[in-house]
């Protein structure tokens, strides 16, 4: 059992676009890739059967803050882990809980120990400190675990930035002090990643790459972006980012973002991503498609026999027409959003495959390019 | 393209269990079996590739009511029919509209000609006569389809029960004049099943299996059962009807029912059932299990890590466990409701096919009740 390891395979001349592959004790990924949210241990309305076969996921997230919280660590500790628990044989990530915390949760307390919050459930309280995460994870069993960080909110000023990725900062030597000191819990090998902050003042987020990438961990990630500002100021930020974070080490962009945010931030640098667009906007019947963006609902696609997505490699997006999910929507049928949330997954991993090749062909930034037209369009 | 045909494959010594083969023009059909309830042109939370590799349900039903109001006719007649549609390539029973009329829609008036009622969606009005809706079965596109009924209330007296059965009399003949005056509309052959009233009025239904019989109709339906009579009634009225329904056609007790009220059936004589229950007892988290009832939310499952059922062959009882799926129900997650209903539906037809072994094996009786006392256990 090892750590992760990053072969960098293409890096793309005419953008900063990479191709490569992390190894993990539970098998390999492809990237750039993108990430399915799995909140409680389960992909909402996807089951992992559909994940493997038609979504075709590398790794999965799973959420510390909610897990935690529900089952609790003693059921997912008796079962052996995550992917004992759930059946997803694959790679997981579990990010920290952080944002979580503070955008979930109730009554909350940032001090310098860590935050207290209550559970957004039952309303009991709770402390989750640096170590205590680490802990936590280290239960949950996730491939990737994240450092504690405190998510300033966007638009923070500042002073308010500056004081919050100095504890940040503090923060994350205990994290790496106490996952230094512990054991991985099931025989493979846990790898921390430490987190990029500092809102979206260049000065912060160019010392906050520094002082991570002196982690020397197995990879780096950005958080804080995508919360508000933006979205040119998202991509500055991330580009600036990428460009001080080591180029051997995958780079993972938390929590972005629409197929078009996926295809500018591979062409800066990112290797992997996760969101919960894909499922969430599917639940409201908004698909992302190989032509563009469709509200399935809408009465235009009453008669419209044609299949969800013929650009797409999975059966479902094949199978089943328009007209039929439109169908399932309007008459509140759970399928609906099981279609939906297939379908907009395995988009979203179609896309990431083509960036893929396209990086290693040479051709990234004329197709994404042309393809960022293509999605944004509304059908 | 031909009629349906039922061969009679094997008789019980013990009992008047039957094993034969229905063949339509969508495929072949072993009874005994059990239907999957596809209300509006989805099993609820199932995919059809679930109920084809999982559940292996051979015929699912659809809801006339529902079809007709949710998409429309219009919709589904430019698919190409209601297998198009949802692409079930399988037979696909509809029912009549008849009991949704009465139990679902808004203010109804029973006249002669039909029933004018208010829709339970817009409540826009419509009228169902026994021609009107052959026709619009005959738009849906079933390989069986039922006949127009009335279904006068569990517990109904004598004297509406009569009443009520002569009308339900009067548009069965009507409903056959107009289904044999009007072509297959998709290329195959649709059959139509008439249906045994009678509430619990043994003269009545005698009269009513003697009615229907002279139809020599490829099948025949017993309806008005499992409507709040006592249960011994139900066994009771079955029984009777299936001693005086023709033995060479296909008998089908509709809305019936729990695993121990089908073995039951089976043991009388019947070959076709339909229940809503598996998928919404599922749905609220009762399981049927080949071990006994279980109600997966319950505490004492929270660090049972044994499979739903390691009874059952289809994967999905088998890859999660008691605890993972009673975390989901805890946590409101939509896979729940697709693992606890695939796991119900594939126990239905593990149910019946077994009962069929044991039918063929001559060891049906026995079998049948130590069976009832096992699946009857709450654990």
């Amino acid at each position: 059992m090892a750590q992760l390891h990053f072969q960098l395979q293409h890096t793309d001349k005419d953008s900063s676009a990479r191709a490569g592959m992390i190894t993990t004790d539970h098998g390999t990924i492809q990237t750039p890739i993108f990430m399915p949210v799995g909140t409680a241990g389960s992909v909402k309305a996807v089951t992992q059967a559909q994940l493997e076969n038609e979504v075709k996921a590398q790794i999965i997230l799973g959420n510390t803050y909610h897990l935690y919280l529900r089952p609790g660590l003693e059921v997912l500790e008796k079962a052996g882990g995550l992917h004992q628990f759930n059946q997803w044989k694959h790679p997981v990530l579990t990010d920290s809980g952080g944002f979580q915390v503070f955008s979930l949760a109730g009554t909350r307390k940032i001090k310098e120990e860590g935050v207290t919050f209550a559970s957004h459930i039952d309303g009991s309280k709770h402390l989750f400190t640096p170590e205590r995460v680490m802990d936590i994870q280290r239960s949950i069993g996730g491939d990737i675990i994240m450092a504690f960080d405190e998510c300033p909110p966007g638009g923070s000023e500042y002073e308010y930035a500056r004081k919050s990725l100095d504890l940040t900062h503090r923060w994350l030597d205990r994290c790496f002090t106490q996952f230094n000191q512990t054991p991985d819990k099931y025989g493979y090998t846990q790898n921390l990643f430490p987190i990029v902050q500092g809102a979206t003042y260049k000065d912060l987020r160019k010392e906050s790459c520094e002082y991570v990438s002196e982690k020397n961990a197995p990879g780096n990630a950005i958080g804080g972006l995508s919360v508000g500002e933006p979205e040119d100021k998202m991509y500055e930020i991330c580009d600036w980012c990428c460009q001080h974070l080591p180029k051997e080490k995958p780079r993972y962009l938390m929590g972005v973002g629409t197929p078009w945010n996926i295809l500018e931030c591979i062409g800066m640098g990112i290797d992997m991503f996760d969101c919960v667009m894909p499922t969430r906007n599917g639940r409201n019947a908004m698909l992302f498609t190989t032509e563009g963006v469709i509200n399935i609902d809408n009465k235009k696609w009453e008669f419209d026999y044609s299949p969800i997505d013929a650009g797409l490699p999975n059966p479902m997006s094949h199978l089943y027409s328009k007209a039929y999910l439109r169908h399932l929507f309007k008459s509140g049928e759970l399928l609906a959003l099981t279609i939906a949330s297939v379908h907009n997954l395995a988009f979203y991993l179609w896309l990431v495959g083509e960036a893929r090749k396209q990086i290693i062909a040479g051709t990234y930034n004329a197709w994404k390019n042309q393809m960022i037209v293509k999605l944004k369009n509304r059908l």
